[in-house]
């Protein structure tokens, strides 16, 4: 789909010569740019104000004034910050009928009312304005387009002019991905200057939690300890504390990773149908359930460092010590409890292998990983070995409660302990899923999702183009 | 390559505007196939039976029946399922000369007798049939192929309808890699079902050796302490018989992955030649050796966690209190022993070493890692630090059992203990690597590595046209 | 930008059919090579001296003498190695204006005084020499150049031919990077020969570190003992000792992974412009920045390792043992020290909480997930939380020597402890970056890395093309 009416010029007038590009702008973008065309075999053109940086320029190109430069292609990338835009007008003859190409990102979002390529589109409107490359760095163009991103986002409102920065952007060594008319623009522009943004509402969850849960469990333990004891254990929130947030948020945030999953195949159930759009938060949920996963193993991975300090700590080598001592001056002996084996023994293997599942979960999320498996292979480990380890993880927990769930002592200030609450979430998650998986219905779950609909259903939807497989995972 | 007949009409006719193609179906994937191919230029007609799900396709496509969509275009994607292929038969007509683009996938393997593309040739004979994109996900579709498997397979008869889809593949972004004749569409449809293929023998040595090694340390151990002292010590099981049988199954895998290597480096000095084809078991554990590393590595992984949770154990803080408390009474001191030290410490640094570097190993199998690894530091990661690793681990299993080894208390039942038998294999594969690392036998085999052949060897080999390079590692 | 000339004469004769192309040797190179050109559509014709490998070319391709096969095509791919490359001067007449594509390889570095393609070009001046493809293995490009290295580097002094070798490159799925004229074909030749040579410096300071550091504490805690106590305490060496030379040696490493940035900005402000120079071991320092941080984070993860395994030594047991008997005997009781428990359980924290975020730092630095990033996100990854990781372990360090830096007793031989020593280069570092976060410094640098120069420096500069944008990490 590239070379057509390039390659047309170019075998009526030289063979396996590309075409002259136009640079506007000698800074670090427009330099890098200069040099991959070059390198692709294209020749290059700057436009400048002075000529006081052409010593910097890559070696072939050529530099001359702003219309001058302009006259050289047909082509015309403009790399000057949208401050500087306003020079562009008084060139509008020499710009006419060309396409320009804008690469610019501002400092901040919302800075203008409009995107930057749109207002450059009103400053010279005989141009053809496309918006381009404003997603790929100075760095990227150098280092060859294999170490960084190959995408590069292109719009504007003609197709002709984005086929012929499509051509560029694929000499370039890049993929080119159409993303519609100028008005689209705005959205390019936001990327760049996007912070983790489906990481967000995950980090925020956690955070949240984190909090909660830290209060909580300061109440309960130390403030309780301090009102009825008077004992100050405030060092306890250092290690103590942190390790029983961490291990608890890392539990409820797996399981909000596999509820959302869960809760549209009973959606899908109640509509009869797939074809019904999911109410938003929903599908915002179900988008960031990667990032939920792996901020639940992160705290999991601090929850298991946590853990194995234990046996270091000044505090527990003092108590083991008290106790030893306490044993031998009351003359008592250590009597050895096989309950008490077994249920520590269960209860750290649970957490091992979950937590050794969850790694290989977390692993397989990496990009060049997941990108090798194919579909069945993805939905394998991330819903069936999922599933294994929120079990694991959960069996972890039920463990680690053991007989304390009907303890009286255990409620003080009529608060139940921590772990329990962390519970609720897996234990729903883990019986909406074995409903789900009941023979009778995951076999109409499955017809759903291969298109069947109950009748007088069809009718009702529309306009939903998003696809609903991923749902399957 | 691509753009030849595509690219002429398109210029005879209207610039820069791709060909329309014809996608029967409109289920997910012939959406998402569509609005890819709408981003990507072309025009789309979607032929349908009704027009009911007319509202969900993407803006820009046109929807007609099946027969006059086939008319619009030359390239026409059947997108339904092998079970409605029938109405095609009635199409014949207007499919005659059509490309018609095979991308259908089977819920199961050997549902039918032959490929859904064979069958569509035989139902549609006037048309040329192509398989193509069922490796391609809907989903990969929509997201633009960076974040997703990028090659498309092809097979078909015809170079010239192959072609021509390679072109639309390659205008997707896609990767294209031609497979052959229509014959080896049973082998893409296949693809899609595979479940990691090449992970299985692994796993299923794994699992063995694993339920191996636990009944013979349960024996061992919890069974012969029944039958010899009466005492139950079944609480065992959970973390001191699995931290037995972890270590033993990863060392014994990650000395499999290193067996078959030495084994070829034999075989070739035997045969005098590189060009002679390796037996087919050989072949096949050499193509499984990286699995075979990683799931040593998960393996290896598990013992580290079950090792480091003994001290917050309840039976060793039962059995180091007792031993404190019988000191105690006894009036004894605890002797220092300076070799003892040594021994424990040695042991777990040769372990601590061993992991890091298999954690190293690990980390360069990733798929993004060894493709930025040129074949030098490849071979000397995998090879080099691979038996340095297969070196410290085989030093930590050594000493662990230290003085053990000569010790008739160790032999219960005539049965010795479970790390003994761990170590024949990897010193079998040590010996073997010392031997080949000889000066005399390793400039023999370099040289075959180079393309020597033993006088007389030539004429008896022939028709192997596999590489045996990667045996170099 | 593919298929000009090409492109016609396809057309002229026959559609949809590629050139065919001529491979001199039959090697595992120039088998595979044939067997991807076939593959994506090629003729294929293979020039060799006797007949003996012809079983094993693969099936479609055509074996004649070296004149023969030279006349068929127009593109010579030369897979034979240099030494033999006598035989070509002998075919000059057949060779004249063809392009041979030199794809050779060196066992070792300087050979050769001049490169392969270069000596090729001299043997047979009437053709066009390309080099090309030495980088991509025979592995390579039989895997389907997705799961390895995608990249062809080529160089020559004929745009026309590169060009033509660069189409043939893009036909076979490979990213094609033209790397100049011939002159650098010494340059790619040594590139499969390198053995990471961004790694060499990071380990050689990490190896030198080490062993300093490791000789240090010996003296001060071994020998110091010996001497003084007459006690042998050499075991020490396999845990103790290992574990205070690792944590010294990661610390520091991820201080001089940031030492570079901060040297910058300070050489930034004093010069008043980003486009000076830096010195040349500035910016070798700064290009293996993420090596110096992943050997950092190898050796924090030992650290870890030898951390956690030491409440199962066997002298910290007997150290412990030792302890309570006495105080048994003494009759006395362990005074539980609140400071201490603080102290211990921040220590640990911290220690924790910044090897959390280092192995994140590390997971973020893998090739596929960096390239996920945009360049914002990078830098607040690298930077944002990189120095935040720098000062959680700054504080560790700090926690650990507490109130010792004061002790004279710490200073055996004037010798103070390591860890003392450890704490320069990252309080260095600590300070220069405040003192550049200072709202008044951060504004001025920020103006410069935006483009401002301060008067009077402009015209000193020149010459300098490299970026510094990465400096702004």
């Amino acid at each position: 789909m590239n070379s057509n009416s390039v390659a047309m010029t170019d075998l009526s007038e030289m063979k396996h010569k590309l075409e002259t590009v136009c640079i506007f702008g000698t800074g670090d973008f427009g330099r890098s740019l200069g040099l991959r065309l070059l390198q692709s075999g294209y020749g290059v053109v700057y436009g400048s104000r002075g000529l006081k940086n052409s010593l910097l320029l890559p070696k072939g190109s050529k530099i001359m004034s702003h219309a001058e430069a302009a006259c050289e292609a047909h082509v015309i990338f403009v790399a000057v910050q949208r401050e500087h835009y306003g020079f562009l007008s008084s060139l509008a003859s020499d710009l006419g009928g060309k396409v320009l190409v804008d690469v610019s990102n501002n400092l901040k979002r919302g800075l203008y009312p409009e995107s930057n390529a749109e207002y450059l589109s009103k400053l010279v409107p005989g141009a053809t304005v496309v918006k381009a490359f404003n997603t790929i760095s100075a760095w990227a163009l150098q280092s060859g387009g294999l170490d960084a991103n190959r995408q590069v986002l292109i719009c504007g409102d003609s197709a002709d002019a984005k086929q012929q920065v499509t051509n560029i952007a694929q000499s370039l060594s890049f993929t080119a991905l159409d993303r519609g008319s100028l008005r689209a623009a705005a959205e390019l522009e936001d990327l760049p200057l996007q912070l983790f943004p489906l990481w967000r509402l995950p980090l925020n969850i956690a955070i949240c939690l984190t909090a909660f849960i830290f209060f909580y469990v300061l109440t309960r333990i130390v403030i309780y300890e301090r009102v009825t004891n008077g004992k100050d254990i405030a060092f306890r929130i250092m290690i103590s504390l942190a390790n029983k947030a961490f291990p608890i948020v890392s539990l409820v945030m797996l399981s909000l990773c596999y509820l959302p999953g869960a809760l549209a195949g009973f959606l899908q159930l109640y509509n009869g149908t797939k074809y019904r759009r999911f109410p938003d938060w929903l599908d915002r949920w179900m988008l960031c359930r990667k990032q939920l996963g792996l901020v639940a193993l992160a705290f999991g991975f601090l929850h298991v460092l946590y853990t194995l300090v234990i046996p270091i700590r000044y505090y527990v080598r003092y108590r083991i010590n008290v106790y030893t001592i306490s044993l031998v001056k009351d003359n008592k002996t250590y009597e050895f409890d096989n309950t008490a084996a077994w249920r520590f023994d269960s209860y750290y293997s649970m957490g091992i292998l979950g937590f050794g599942l969850f790694v290989l979960l977390g692993i397989t999320s990496l990009p060049s990983v997941s990108n090798s498996l194919n579909w069945r292979e993805f939905r394998f480990v991330q819903s069936k070995l999922g599933y294994l380890t929120l079990l694991l993880c959960t069996a972890h927990t039920f463990l680690y409660g053991w007989n304390r769930f009907l303890n009286p002592e255990s409620y003080r200030w009529w608060m139940p302990p921590a772990y329990m609450l962390s519970l609720v979430v897996p234990c729903v998650v883990l019986i909406l899923k074995l409903i789900l998986i009941t023979p009778c219905v995951d076999r109409k779950v499955t017809r759903i999702r291969q298109g069947w609909e109950r009748q007088g259903k069809t009718s009702a939807n529309g306009g939903d183009t998003k696809i609903n497989q991923r749902l399957m995972a």
